[in-house]
């Protein structure tokens, strides 16, 4: 497979390592929206969260705190966001499975916010709610 | 505690449920940036990421991978988007831990994107994975 992140993995594209254990490594992005913005990426080849594997989920989430706390403590941070985009329409660009960990400041403008919020009523919510409950 | 997801959790305050176990449940955003936005949290009050205790981290992502693919199912969505937004700095205002998970189409135009990446160097990159291993 020609994956960028793979090749990461492999050692065989260099990359600014931050962690490594069994199934995870986290690296610096090389092209950061913020300094100290990292990925945390699963070694197992996985296209994003839809088919992330058990085994890797169940570990995934305590190495997205152990960064996120490191990162906010190196850069003095006030906050971090964490961010995951799966699949293309929702801005995926590489297809290995990662976690965007992006240190934040007060009023650093930095763009990372909810867009508008839709006009609903309490009715649409149950009716998706009832929607969502038939995919359990 | 005055917390309104503790009150959701404790059923105090209403809300369009589409998932609880043991330490999570998750539920429609009642203010939605796209039908089918829906948020998981865990049932013990933490902040945010950073203060989550181990034995939520262990279970949370395996709970986040069961909402996005139902979310996307649901909603015949091409992706999703998986934010937490940590201390107000980060874009929180509710303070206790929450993932958002938000359905996303083909030019759905929806404004969750990356915003500029900076203008660094491999050097800067380094430094900044260093300091960041310093904190490990």
């Amino acid at each position: 497979m020609d994956c960028i992140f793979c090749k990461i993995i492999e050692g065989k594209i260099p990359s600014a390592k931050i962690y490594e254990d069994d199934n995870f490594i986290a690296f610096m992005d090389i092209a950061p929206i913020a300094r100290g913005h990292c990925l945390v990426i699963p070694k197992h080849h996985c296209r994003n969260v839809l088919d992330t594997p058990d085994y890797v989920a169940e570990k995934f989430y305590p190495v997205i705190v152990k960064i996120s706390r490191m990162v906010k403590k190196a850069f003095n941070a006030d906050g971090v966001n964490i961010m995951q985009f799966n699949e293309p329409s929702a801005g995926q660009e590489v297809f290995h499975a990662h976690v965007h960990i992006i240190p934040r400041y007060e009023n650093d403008n930095l763009g990372i916010k909810m867009p508008s919020r839709l006009n609903v009523t309490i009715s649409d919510i149950q009716e998706d709610a009832m929607r969502i409950k038939a995919n359990c």
